[in-house]
């Protein structure tokens, strides 16, 4: 089926990935969420994410990757804008099977 | 050249990762694979893979990544499909060069 | 907006996504960069990379990753093919917002 990928962007420090993955996994039973953790990274601020600030309890990058159908997609996308601020998700069509 | 992107998503507890990777090096010999630990998820069943249970030998996410031709990974994937069930694949167009 | 999203595979031992990384960050600005490690790949050259030889301080898989519009992606692409050899990076559309 074609589903859409959502690839949300935030940082490990105030703990919204794990928010925005219960909400996903609990509200809106989406079809599968993946979060990776970056070793370093940087957005729109061009302020650094790295871990070689690890031991001073610097803010890492993290990923909440999922993907259903693209009405599913926009829905969760518009139901956690209260923790996820602009800029800051992409999203693309892919096949799933 | 125009690629086809296969994401395998599986988990780390029957060592599943490692035949995947194996078959697609050895006998495929597709062009690039790659494979991710994430630090959660979770898909159908919606039952969760937390590295916050890592202590008690949970079954973390891998996600084996790997493109060629389409034709190419669509035979890799048709030649795997013993070991990854349905439902645990995206694919997706990217270019290579 | 429409972006291009690139992926940039190298490996850890040349301290190569560094480089990258600051190219990205300091001379072309892009607009999100994000560094994984993969736990197991390879490449054209069929020769393995896996955490399981990480005490022989082997050489993991590191994905750069970065998008922006397909312009700034292209020159930033371009600008940095000293250190990234042909045959290194995906590049595929996607959705900013």
């Amino acid at each position: 089926m074609k589903v859409k990928v959502a690839r949300i962007y935030i940082t490990e420090g105030k703990h919204l990935h794990e928010r925005v993955f219960e909400r996903l996994h609990n509200d809106h039973k989406v079809m599968g969420v993946t979060i990776y953790r970056g070793v370093s990274g940087f957005g729109r601020s061009g302020e650094l994410h790295s871990s070689t600030l690890l031991d001073l309890g610097f803010d890492l990058p993290m990923i909440v990757e999922f993907f259903d159908s693209e009405e599913k997609v926009q829905n969760a996308l518009d139901a956690i804008n209260d923790l996820v601020p602009p800029g800051h998700v992409l999203t693309f069509d892919a096949d799933f099977s």
